[in-house]
Formats: C-alpha cells, structure tokens, sequence
C-alpha cells in the first residue's frame, strides 16, 4: 500500500491561521516536508512547527526562486524523486507551503509531478496572504460586484495590472515598490493604496501612506489597492 | 470596558478548513452571530457547530441577498445595533461568515458600521471557496507570472471578466452558468474550465467537462479557468 502526500498551505505567517486539517494531517503524517530558500530559510516549517511532534521525520528541499527553468526543473524533479520513495515505503507525507497551496506555490511544480507519477497527492488549502493582509489592514478585498485581481508584481506585469477595472492585489511588491508607488501617483490612486510587509510574521509592518517608504521593501509584502467606489 | 467583535471567515465548507484561531475565538467568545437567508439557512453556523459549545448565546441576522440598497442598509444597520449593544456590555462576539472575511463578505458590511461608531472590530481571515474549489481540483489557481482574475458572476460582468489574460475564478456561476459554458465555448476555453459546487459541503460536486451540464447549478458553484501555457 503505497503511501500519500499531503500538500498544506500553512498561511501567510501566524501560526493560528493553520486550519484544523493541516493541525491533524501534521499529528498523524509520518514525515513532514518544507522548502528551503537559498539563504537557509524555512519559513513554511517555522509556521508550522508548533504542530509538529517531536517523532516527525524532517526532510528540507531546496526551491531556488530563479527564473532558470532548468534548474528549476532539476530541484522539483529531485524532491519528486525523494518524496515518491518515501510514498513507496508507505508513508504518509505532509509538504508544507506559505499561504494557500493553489496561489503561487512552490509545492505545486512538485505536486503535479508526483500526481503524474500515479501517486496519491492531495491539495490541502490554506489563508493566502492576500486575505490575512486585508484583515490586518481592516479592509475588504473586493464587495458587491468589483472583480478582483491578484498580480505577480515580481513578473513585470504592474502596469497592465493597475490598468484594470475592480481592486488589486500586487504580490511581493519588495523591490518594485517604489515604482509601483509612482504607478499609483501617476493614477491618482495612492489614497486607495496601502502596503503590509511580513503580515502575521514577527515585524509586521502596515503602511496606510505610500509616501512614508524610503526604500524598497523585504520579500513579504503587499500592496492592496481598494477601487473607487461612487 | 467594551467588548470586541471578530469576523471570522469560516471557510467555504468543511468544517476542518476553520482555523485554529477561529476554532479558539470559538472557544472564548460570549456569543456567536451568524447571518440567516430568506430561505432561513444559516450555512456559516451550521459548518462551526462542531465547535460552538451549548454555553453560548446565538444570535441569527436576517442578511437579504438583494440589489435593494436599502433593504440592505435597513438590516445591516439593525445587526449593527444589536451587536453594539452587546458590546457596551463588553461582550466578546464572533460574527461568523462563509469563506474569508474579506472577500465578497456579507459581514463587510457589518464590521465597517461596528468599526465606524468607534468599537473593537476585527478581521479574521479564512479560507476563500476559490481556493478550497481548486484544491478539490487537483488545479493551481495561479503560477509563474499569471494573474489571477476574481469575477462576481451575479453581476454581469462575466464576458468582460473572461477577456482579461490570465486565469480565471467565476463565483456563483449557478443561475448563469449555461450562459458562461457558451462564452467560454466561443473562446475556445472549454476545456481549460471546470466546474465544483458545494465544495466541502454534502453534494459536493466536480464537473470537469462543462458540456455533462443540463441545468444552472446552485448557488455555491465556481467556475475555473485555467490560462493555457504555451
């Protein structure tokens, strides 16, 4: 009997927003997975480690976060390769990811690649970032009939973003965030903007005036931008 | 000293998809709110059971699901009401909703009349049916560089909506949905969507070839459309 991998979004950072089913499938997995960025971090398994037992085997896969498709490739094909030996010996494994494990994940470029394989691999989700940084800012994301839209601001794509009809989400805004701030300026919408950095996380910062930045943010923050409503 | 009030997103229907801090604000609270349809459901409620102990006060609001802006007000403002006054007792109150908090919230409208007479009001995130839609998939919601689209089918922006580049979540599909299978036919999208209902819920039901569709789902169905990669 072939084990099961379990992919759990652990959300944005406080570790009360792990759901019940994340909790349980942490108590009875037999080993828990996480990604390892290339600085060392594993922020995924520091959110989740006061659920973790101390019997759990470990295993850290390095995710490079390049736009190097093959070296991409060979770090999800290696943890594909580790994961189905263990699925193979019966194991029951939980992979941890940050947020939702639909939105953005890493864990899906692994995921895909042992479904296809033939084995047991269910998607556990979880709070996406986005939604904790609404709550955090006591906003609503979207209301009424406004579509929303939620924008990689690391892939180049901000200014056709902001260019869209209903409210936005720019993901991981870190580096660009002072162009998108003259974005916003330029639109006469930087009244409706407002930035989180490390929501739930130890140094959450929210930032209600884009004019206060000075420099460019950490890898974990969020601008929201509310549409205009008449 | 005045109590707190917390919205707090209850997932789209598995009761294990609350989250830790939902299932301990549970715990601690003096009283749980919920909204209540015309039709008398109160689905919020019915997915925390589990974890509402008999000690607590249960308060039901009617939330009409209507265009009428003000039959809205008129109830928004009278659950406002009753809710302040519980907090001038200095009541801890949890006001339970479907899904996040922050998304498409029926509590939105709650919370932001709470927040502007001067209580303690907070936000609570869960997680959003689209995400648990996808999960239940086995799909991404979004990867890479896409963006991801949230778009109120009630509200008639569908086509504008499923022109955008991107991936595509279509909420509340249900009365509409046979319209939305011919657009998305006319796109040549048909085979990049799928369709759940009642994700999480008894009935749930996943349809991955639209064309298996003789009539409108129910009210809790979306649509996916996944962007094609090349």
């Amino acid at each position: 009997m072939k084990g099961i991998l379990y992919g759990v979004g652990v959300g944005p950072g406080d570790p009360e927003l792990l759901t019940a089913k994340a909790i349980r499938l942490l108590r009875e997995c037999d080993a828990v997975a996480a990604p390892k960025s290339a600085g060392g971090r594993q922020t995924a398994l520091d959110i989740a480690s006061p659920y973790i037992g101390q019997d759990k085997t470990i295993l850290l896969f390095d995710m490079p976060m390049t736009h190097d498709r093959q070296a991409r490739n060979a770090s999800h094909d290696a943890a594909a390769d580790a994961l189905c030996a263990l699925l193979d010996e019966g194991k029951t494994v939980v992979f941890l990811t940050l947020g939702d494990s639909t939105v953005y994940s890493t864990y899906w470029y692994v995921h895909k690649r042992v479904a296809a394989r033939g084995y047991d691999a269910e998607l556990v989700p979880g709070v996406p970032s986005f939604c904790a940084a609404a709550a955090a800012m006591g906003r609503a994301l979207c209301e009424d009939g406004e579509m929303l839209h939620i924008i990689p601001a690391t892939h180049g794509r901000t200014e056709e973003g902001l260019a869209l009809s209903g409210s936005k989400v720019l993901m991981k805004t870190g580096k660009s965030v002072l162009e998108v701030r003259e974005l916003l300026r330029q639109r006469g919408e930087l009244g409706s903007a407002a930035l989180i950095e490390r929501v739930g996380m130890d140094g959450q910062r929210l930032i209600e005036n884009l004019d206060e930045l000075e420099q460019p943010s950490g890898y974990f923050s969020i601008i929201l931008v509310k549409e205009q409503s008449e």
